[in-house]
């Protein structure tokens, strides 16, 4: 299945870029639970377009909630949210059936679907189902932090520019509340100042850049996860290669640990002043076996750069069986890795809540 | 759950390092399909310890088949095989309940599990697991090959020294062959020598290195995958991560496509001499939209050196509450890289297969 | 989970009765099948309140179909349908936190969800549930008639009232015709007209009454099903027991099997004069190992009295925590029965949907 | 899927008839259950043949327990139990690939399976799959206990005969006691005597009988289950079908409910003595949209007569394509709901526990 996913938090995604709406149904929510739906909003506004480096559609994304919640509290019933789709130019896609974009799914989804499936801005394909993964990230988001546990994201490279990675052991309230703040998903705004040029350039050199998220979980219990093709690890990166144009994911030290030798890696444990066992460095990225170690969940996602670019690029004619150029139109972010901080921060809280729910 | 997974090929995995037998049962297979054992054995040696750089215990590994074939056939119901564990020395492992080894799953599946998990090799978190998966995998690859589909994994990375890489485009019989017959599995036999010696440096040194699998499937029809959570790509990462020690996956350009432009990135599409669509670059790993898109899929498993190192550690006395060292006995790889190749292969076989057979 | 059930046909039912909107998102219908929206209307008309012996309530139950389509074909995407409450009178429901309805899910559902539940319209476990249930039936329908599958159902018993059982060999297209167009749901027209003066003298009575559905598929090729736990008997039994009020399902001799002979109810093959095997009788009900035999499926389903009656009722004050008394108002099916036709024909054209897309 | 089942305890099941071993892998006990074996020998002795009214074959279905284990308590892992079949004598079967035996699924799956099927004693669809059923089922029990939660089956009815059904609403420590220790599973043990005297007169007929099975479940908290499709009865209902020879299922009043008015099955609650909320009568069979209620869990299970008949039927023959006689040869019981009493317990059990897992 595609858009069906989690074990006990069971999320099923649907719509198509140009749908009349998109949407997702989400069980296991406990009953109970209080939603603050303007801290939704918020969440939400995060990967809307419109903001510097992405593209100046409007979307206002504001979901409408079929079911699922009683006086604002869910009701142990699947909470299902909808976004009416309103800004939708369908005229843009029209030559995209003949002639597959490169670095897009139009080719091989023509084939599987026998041309049946939905161009129309990328189909079922298209960026902008993220957006109910991000109403059901950020309700998992708000269940998550009445377990104690928190999440946040940042843009740690856009082309060569990085910002300066997270801390693996410690966050404090101080850098969390001003990434949450940022203008620009970045720990270093000067770094941020340097992406957005970056971007801008590709931009105007009618190209696209790619870039790495990386994220953070704090205040996980201990042994959240399983072994083998249970770990949290796996569940993480199974949601988050839902997210289009991902390419990589790695935890702690990644692939770079593959270049270490072990006594570099191996994190010792110690007990801290409070009594809580810890370990002196977090290489293991916070999960052992892939379950937690008490330590923050830190890993990295590549994003490829945004295929649509407004060269002219070579192409087939899917009709005519003959090679050609094809120039795309429209209006597209230069850098998904942007928007997609605050996807990730979802995907991540999904899979996490997944597998904190197995108790 | 730890070790049932795939939707149409549902493998369940079971066994603990030193458990009577450990094993695997799948069902899904097609009924009717021949496997040739011996060619499963010579898969399954590619693994087993005994080889240069890896641990000199001896492991038979000899499946014993249940049930699910019936004169060599599979007969449509679950295929079920066993590897008894004869040659296990649980005493190494005493003093690891309460002094759990740095970087290991010990101490957040004691947690989990309330000290009633397996400590013994590791238990159900011991790389000792994949060996069944080899078998699942191992016929998943005959299954395969009877559809045209071929699958080769190599050493890119031990330490600093690095293999050369597959060719993203093509894989010629030859190179396939002596791949195959290797001692060692790398695409260079001077790499190989010098990775030899890396981890030999590594062992003398009482410490481990770590390394990177670069793996490829040929052949795969376009449309293979799903959009949305279901993509190929997810698909064979899920698998991968419930392999011991992986702590990242990339496809493609991967973590490098995030410093890349889309005028850099972006396959552009061609009719080839036989009338077929290809890419001329193959920076997306074969994969668009989470479907095979007709090219080699390409990706990389980092592994983490091997956490099981002679040097005395740092770690907690979990039942004196108070920081101690550790110096841990026996037999380990100094390099998880070398035999996982195989494991890679088998990972990427199972998840590979699954896919292809929803249709 | 509660509402999301399927293997290659992938259900999530969403919404409570007074909830905004109810509705179905389907995943795995193939690309390219066309959808006849008149035909769905008249199968979802087929449930609907206002016929004899229903509730006067009115529902137009028009599903808005929100993605999934393209010019009216599956497009490879999940099919969505919401359908709009606006005919909701909650103030109905107001003493029902308090005093639970005996036969009802009031009960364990306040215990189960801390009171958080939707009590209005039985919330999640409204018969009103069924409405999106046969969206997604009526079209498995229209897939399975192009593979050559019909399914029909009929009233077979209100209380003592019977109507003739299905032949369990042939089932003529004038017969079909008949029972299509048929006002009232039975084979025999005088049976129906005694049944809805049965359900009348109840409602009168201020009383309800049980009843049975008998359906049957035709035309599934030999094979559709599976061994143990996924066979086909099953798959039926495990949607049929998600309508409400559902107790019980048999299939072929069902009950009265347990007292006869093998020598009586074993079915004997024979080549028919088209060189196919077929069984002389039929009292496996089509289903051999949990396998389609190629013979028509035949299944019973019990319904029990609608449970919302006029009549005082002893029950729970669960606040005073005292024995109490309860009149329950509003407008209530006496026989929920004579809805369930079309109900139980959607949940067998979406459980043997599923088991036909296993291939 | 065939032999792969349940959400929070995962269980498959693997092996045929005269396979070298069959078995079941569990997932989803909880570390540290204490397992009492001679507890699951006697629980597996119940459903051994040799018994009055039963087979005279010997299986020992002494299960090995591959892992899963330390120290005779669960660990966390997988929970592995294989038998080995010792006493096939598969020259029994050879015709039957030929000429396929009615009642069966001999032909289905010989469709199915492209005659890749075992055919010998069943293969896959035998009875003998039971074990391993019970094997997860015995052990479920002993968690299910843990909890306060007991199941127990009695032969309501074989052919014309039965037995006096459970009282709706209680269950004395005493008849339970008398229940476990009976030679043949009835309440009254005078109409197991004319039940065992009714299933040799089949057997000297050369012919077979069905039969009746009755289950409770006691102990239950209230709210076990889901609304919609996740209910308790769907569930059970759903292991129950994986039983062969299983024809319907009922639940409470059942059937009987069809025939009666709401005023007569509706179940009032009141306050007991002790403060707790019970109903007065149990026609629900303790199941309220889909949730136990608190009252027992009552549900029927049809078993059709053992297909298996010493006397000349009429069948085809594949090869030839002509209609022909079979004559089955070989030891089998004439009535197969007499050793389903326990199977059916197991089936409970491992459905009951899986929705308790929820929690």
């Amino acid at each position: 299945m595609a858009f069906s996913f989690g074990n006990q938090l069971k999320v099923s995604i649907f719509g198509q870029s140009h749908s009349e709406a998109i949407g997702v149904s989400v069980e296991g929510f406990p009953a109970g639970l209080t939603l603050d739906m303007e801290e939704l909003q918020s969440f939400l506004a995060r990967r809307a377009p419109g903001q510097k480096g992405t593209t100046p559609r409007k979307e206002a994304d504001l979901p409408r909630f079929l079911c699922g919640l009683t006086d604002g509290r869910t009701n142990g019933a699947p909470l299902t949210a909808i976004i009416e789709n309103t800004n939708t130019r369908s005229r843009d896609y029209d030559q995209l059936r003949r002639k597959p974009r490169p670095g897009h799914s139009d080719y091989p989804a023509s084939v599987k679907f026998h041309g049946c499936n939905d161009i129309a801005g990328g189909g079922q394909f298209s960026a902008r189902l993220t957006a109910p993964l991000c109403v059901a990230g950020g309700i998992a988001l708000q269940a998550l932090r009445q377990r104690g546990v928190s999440i946040h994201a940042h843009l740690l490279r856009v082309g060569e520019i990085t910002d300066r990675p997270f801390d693996p052991i410690s966050f404090s309230k101080e850098e969390e509340n001003k990434l949450k703040t940022a203008a620009f998903p970045t720990l270093d705004p000067a770094a941020g100042e340097r992406m957005q040029q970056r971007i801008e350039r590709a931009r105007l050199a009618l190209d696209s850049v790619g870039g790495v998220v990386e994220c953070r979980a704090d205040g996980l219990p201990v042994g959240v996860g399983n072994a083998g093709y249970g770990g949290l690890d796996g569940a993480i990166a199974a949601v988050v290669f839902g997210i289009p144009a991902v390419k990589g994911i790695a935890f702690g030290a990644g692939f770079d640990a593959a270049q270490k030798a072990g006594s570099e890696t191996n994190d010792p444990f110690y007990y801290d002043e409070t009594g809580a066992v810890r370990t002196r460095t977090n290489f293991c990225g916070g999960i052992l076996g892939g379950m937690s170690d008490g330590m923050p969940v830190l890993f990295t996602v590549a994003f490829k750069p945004t295929p649509s670019i407004a060269r002219p690029q070579e192409t087939v004619d899917l009709e005519k069986k003959e090679n050609t150029t094809l120039c795309i139109q429209g209006r597209h972010d230069p850098c998904v890795a942007v928007r997609a901080v605050p996807v990730v921060e979802a995907a991540a809280a999904v899979a996490i809540y997944d597998r904190l729910l197995e108790g």
